[in-house]
């Protein structure tokens, strides 16, 4: 490949005339600008990003670290801080944390490591206090899905509790009292806060069951199909399911649906997340709505105005779940 | 920020002391990796990648283009990708191409700028010729979802045509004559070789159907709704549906399900690349497998293999899609 001592020679300047054009120096002359670039297409040169990052202290990237980049939810995730990157002239460097503090760190180290010009971090294995000492060190980090009280101008959240309890309430609201929660086996807060919220609610409204009436799986279809079939195995009086999430509803429901229980007709569900899948799974799934990409794209915005040392004022937002209504509950009044 | 002279002073030590350290050169003695070490912890110093990156001309990035990875088939792809990056210590640069040329264009040329150890490009829209002047530019490029003859060791495509062929055969094996096909609209290679696949499997078997049976949607759900409602608009006799991919499906089942058409009984339904939402829709969706996750853990290792300047033996790879049957398709035999 060539270098820029090869450009100097074949344009006959000197390499800071070459830097200079490059840099799109206002001291570059025209006539050096043109001789500089025919010389560039010539020897098919191409500026070295790692070089142009040492000289500006500017990578033009941003870090993003997601708990898993397949999963559609980081996926929508990751796209709208693509989208505000994109606006800004940045590109983004995406790291999977999958849940566990070893690679969180590695990948919060990594992205730093990179100087890049924004940090869009979804953490949920690292504790508030080592989260705290990266915020301190790095002015222009964010964190997402996820509320400190020490740095809250610098995080964007959801309130996790207030979604599952709308989601109990809508059910209790309908009639049910016998309604079951599909919990994840994750150890994470959002599912603590999720479970306490389905709790509240069925206690503001006296209703009392027992805790069998809780199952556990993975986060995804497999881990709603094996909760679901507990819940069946067990015999228990249900006629209604609060989902952890969209995915483990739709496991759910295929489990329903293989055991010729007929929902909402028998046993309504509702989701978490409203997630593209929920709109075609049958039937169309009643869920919580999380705001992932309006919350990205918050995030993305105030961590490059951070920056820019220029702080946004609506910093430090806690966002609210709302219910989307569809097919899959029915009232039993 | 501690600079590298600041750690220099801190140790004691001259800057290229502690430059042996942070690239652990074997010069360094034990003595001076101690006091240096010690004193890049005491100033909360880090390495600056790009500076690292400039000295030993490599990036320990792999670069990857992707159409949209907000779309679960590439997530799973990145993923796949991001998995292989890792085992070799390697982190990966994501980018969007949108299905356009120019966002395809400066995606690859950013990547290249960032002298990435390797380049993983799903590229649709650019042509076969700016594609192989890349690849001669950059000998680790390796292409995903493509084939082209002039650089074939270095494509790894998945034989779409075929894909379709098994589809409708499953169905006219079936029993199905009557048998429409819901198509995507974007202009790439993938739309033509289905749609061709589908024909030819046809005309195979001596079916004539008229190119009313074929409508177009964007390929998500929205445009399986749109194409399906469009060919129930027709007042066609269909038995059966081949969509492009299985977010058609899905959308074109989910208008089934609203106009009380029961799937399989009166329309069976075949999808294109198994995607998760195919286990969990109504019915578990019959489809074609695309082995996206193997085809992306491949051209990863062939990427790598190339800049290492080690080719594999198993480069240059055609695979095949592969049926994988559910409960949307009934035979009427």
């Amino acid at each position: 490949m060539a270098t820029i001592k090869d450009v100097a020679r074949e344009a006959g300047v000197s390499v800071a005339t070459v830097s200079r054009v490059i840099n799109q120096s206002p001291k570059a002359s025209k006539a050096s600008i043109a001789c500089v670039k025919s010389a560039m297409d010539k020897l098919g040169y191409r500026p070295n990003a790692a070089a142009r990052a040492l000289v500006s202290q500017s990578s033009d990237t941003i870090g993003v670290l997601v708990n898993d980049v397949s999963d559609p939810f980081f996926g929508t995730m990751v796209k709208a801080v693509d989208a505000v990157a994109h606006k800004n002239g940045k590109h983004i460097l995406i790291c999977n944390g999958y849940h566990t503090a070893q690679e969180e760190r590695q990948s919060i180290e990594l992205l730093i490591n990179n100087r890049c010009d924004g940090l869009v971090i979804h953490s949920k294995a690292l504790s508030d206090d080592e989260l705290i000492e990266f915020a301190e060190e790095v002015p222009c980090m964010v964190l997402i899905n996820r509320h400190i009280d020490a740095i809250a101008g610098r995080c964007i959240s959801l309130n996790n509790y207030k979604g599952a309890y709308i989601a109990t309430e809508h059910l209790i609201r309908h009639g049910h009292t016998k309604i079951a929660y599909i919990s994840s086996n994750h150890n994470i807060e959002d599912v603590e806060q999720r479970l306490q919220g389905y709790r509240d609610a069925l206690k503001q409204h006296a209703i009392t069951l027992p805790d069998s009436y809780i199952e556990y799986g993975v986060p995804y279809g497999e881990g709603g199909e094996q909760a679901m079939t507990n819940l069946l195995t067990k015999s228990l009086e249900i006629t209604a399911v609060v989902s952890y999430n969209d995915f483990m509803a739709a496991g759910a429901l295929a489990v329903l649906d293989e055991n010729n229980i007929l929902s909402p007709e028998q046993i309504s569900v509702i989701g978490f997340d409203d997630v593209l899948i929920a709109r075609y799974i049958h039937p169309r799934l009643t869920t919580i709505r999380y705001p992932i990409q309006m919350m990205a794209e918050t995030a993305t915005e105030l961590s490059l105005s951070l920056a820019r040392q220029a702080p946004m004022k609506a910093s430090g937002l806690v966002y609210s779940p709302t219910l989307v209504q569809r097919h899959s509950v029915r009232s039993l009044k």
